[in-house]
């Protein structure tokens, strides 16, 4: 047996002692010695199937006593509450609220907890820029030429090399560069759908993809998702007929942090192969995984091309250089012509500049440290917001990503908590902007990319202290 | 009265003089000494009379023996032909026809006369890569950061103040960028129609129009358009009441090279504005005119906000920067709206670089050049085509931009012809890509801003040799 898959073996045995409560909170678990003993492995399996239950936060060490199981591995009965299938939009759209927090964003004296993109100073900018001095020197003309339609080849290269997870079912042929993932969305929805049409998306859902879906005329059904395991394949399954696609973020999604099980993307690209549905997969997130590994996307069991396998750097990179792409299966001529129509091409600079970054190990560098800096922040922000936030407060357990999901007592109303907490100087998302329908009237959406110091942990305190006073 | 306005009173009398056949083709001019003194005014006042009427062609300076009526100024009898106006589109789409063409564009072997963009020879390449280092250095966190979703300030400001020819009716707020005028043209139909609407181009029309028209499931009416003045008021006013929109190029149309008069421009504007039916003014060629000076859009005489006046560098400066904008009127919320929903914001570095361009005078010097070299390029094509094509061939008298139109005999089909030129490295884009009906069969549009040399003059050649064999 293969050393990689026995230390995930005996990770398994313990996480099953934790959730069947062989294991409690606070217990101390067996030395590492005892363990090796125990299984007969060395006791470098041991430490790697330790580091991978602390990966979890299942675990953790405490100085020179050894590994104890962790306060988050007991976290289960305080996830937020799964939302129901419903039909009609209820008559008040969020519009005013989104815009009202959306005005907010460039303030400078505000905690923005209410953000969707990672703290620039978590972002590799002076690397960035010395990849845009580079590529000007050899970029030809420098990019006052049209790009073919499809993007910069280097980029696409890049990208199907970079596509470990796919195990090389993807070459540069299969990708179309777009202006960032939101336009990736847009594209695929245009390509697949007509005005009339229903699109089925996780609930709750980013408000840009609710938004860009309502603007091509089409109606939205959002289906009820779990906070660890994503959407519910039984509650999609009573829809799909009434289907002309869905649009689902598999990889820690946002709001919630989700990550639909392996078991699970098998299923649904079985289900929706068999419908002829196309799935637009917005991966966006899935590079930044806390567990062992960077989780396959459904395209990976997409056999028919009906998955359209969207992503970007705007998560993990740059925003504003608005890089994004999609694989988009069998709809990928229909997408090119549409790109073609829409804008003509994108503009070769900043692909070159990712394609560079990404191809000298520094896109996997920066990742690494991300990825380390955004769990750590993760923990901290789940830590806080149980001390200081009102007992009963349910919490995501994000599985990655930089979004967390917090529920309080049904009495608060966080659209306008909002306000009171603007004059505080802190801003976050409610939850009623990340759905069609009158619920999440008691959650709020918290961004934790975040440098975590002082100033973010008070904030997090106020926010709790006016929370407890609106009780 | 000013000197101005005396240079041009006495430009006209000389013009109509030509176009009354007072004055011949080979008629030598009066001196301008005698011209000096019939009207009583400065030598300097005549030579740029004189001057207004060479730029417009209508008479050539001969070394030592002044100046004579034109060859161009005689060429009235031979402008293309006028379409019609049809209804029901042909059966036959050219799709496959426009596919062929832009598989060829990359090629360098080919004369590239269909190409739709300037020879990058004509461009101002390094400048702006001196630019592009510049704006790296003072741009906030090198825009890594989301812009804002109407655009960058720099550019829209510098817009607002460049837009001189609508005497300071704009300002930065008024302006929203765009990924190309592609893209500006795309946000404007979906922010006005719906599928199933009409829209209202002019025939011939760039084909890319009337497939983005399409794309949205939308219907196209071709208002015929003259070749010097364009669309035919009168053939538009029959059809008014079915249109959701009218997207017309106003200045230098594409293929034509038709500058609408501004009479015209004014009762359009009036007859649109009474019946609400926004006009999308794609006046991308605007700072290309060859006349006095640069022709005042359709946006200037538009009071109710009905006008959406787009624009862009891809035809004067760098089409792969993908820099344009819009200036909406009456619908710029919901066309910023749109923007953030389909792409969130476009990238800052570029609009950087074309503000910093723009502000510190350089694209004024580029376009004075550019507009001379395009000027003598249009004189050297249409001589050519003149000398090497059969007799009776009709020529377009293109106002500004940088597109020819060829009308030649009725026998001839140029999709078939365009095959045999290909052999012969030689490509132009065929009259019927133009239309959705079955018309222009025997057109073609030839691109002229490419270097003037024998290489290119020889191309013509052999081009007009193909087409008197096939005859």
């Amino acid at each position: 047996m293969k050393k990689e898959v026995l230390y995930l073996k005996i990770a398994k045995i313990i996480e099953d002692q934790i959730s069947t409560g062989i294991l409690n909170l606070g217990d101390k678990l067996p030395s590492i010695r005892s363990v090796q003993k125990l299984y007969n492995v060395s006791i470098n399996t041991v430490k790697q199937a330790f580091l991978e239950l602390e990966n979890r936060s299942l675990i953790e060490p405490r100085a020179k006593s050894g590994y104890f199981v962790s306060k988050t591995s007991q976290r289960k009965s305080s996830l937020p509450t799964v939302g129901e299938l419903k039909s009609v939009p209820y008559e008040k759209p969020p519009e005013d609220l989104i815009s009202k927090v959306f005005n907010t964003l460039t303030n400078k004296d505000i905690i923005q907890f209410s953000l969707g993109a990672a703290d620039k100073k978590m972002l590799p900018i002076a690397k960035l820029n010395k990849g845009i001095t580079k590529v000007i020197r050899d970029l030809e003309d420098c990019g006052t030429g049209y790009e073919p339609a499809q993007g910069s080849l280097n980029l696409r290269r890049t990208l199907a090399k970079w596509s470990l997870v796919l195990e090389g079912k993807l070459n540069e042929d299969d990708f179309v560069t777009t202006s960032g993932t939101m336009n990736a969305i847009f594209n695929c929805l245009f390509a697949v759908t007509k005005p009339g049409d229903t699109v089925a998306v996780e609930t709750p859902v980013y408000f840009g993809i609710l938004q860009v879906i309502k603007s091509l005329g089409l109606k939205v059904i959002e289906i009820p998702s779990h906070p660890i395991t994503g959407v519910d394949l039984e509650a999609l399954k009573k829809v799909l007929p009434k289907l002309a696609a869905c649009c689902f973020v598999t990889n820690f999604s946002n709001p919630l942090g989700s990550l639909m099980p392996e078991e699970h993307k098998i299923e649904l690209v079985k289900m929706l192969t068999h419908h002829n549905i196309p799935l637009i997969e917005d991966d966006l997130y899935g590079n930044l995984f806390f567990g062992k590994g960077r989780p396959r996307p459904c395209k990976f069991f997409d056999e028919a091309g009906i998955v359209m396998w969207c992503g970007s750097v705007s998560k993990t990179l740059a925003p504003g250089y608005r890089v994004g792409w999609v694989a988009p299966g069998k709809f990928k001529d229909k997408i090119i012509r549409q790109k073609l129509l829409h804008t003509i091409s994108t503009p070769s600079l900043y692909e070159e500049v990712i394609a560079d970054f990404m191809e000298h190990g520094r896109y996997d560098h920066h990742l690494r440290a991300f990825r380390n800096r955004l769990y750590a922040n993760c923990l901290q922000f789940q830590r806080a917001v149980e001390d200081y936030f009102p007992e009963g407060t349910k919490i995501s357990q994000p599985q990655g990503g930089f979004m967390l999901w917090v529920e309080v007592d049904q009495k608060i109303d966080t659209a306008e908590l909002y306000d009171t907490a603007l004059k505080e100087n802190i801003s976050f998302a409610p939850g009623r902007m990340f759905t069609q329908h009158n619920q999440y009237n008691n959650c709020m959406r918290l961004n934790y990319a975040l440098e975590w110091n002082e100033r973010t942990e008070s904030g997090l305190k106020t926010l709790g202290n006016i929370i407890k006073k609106a009780m």
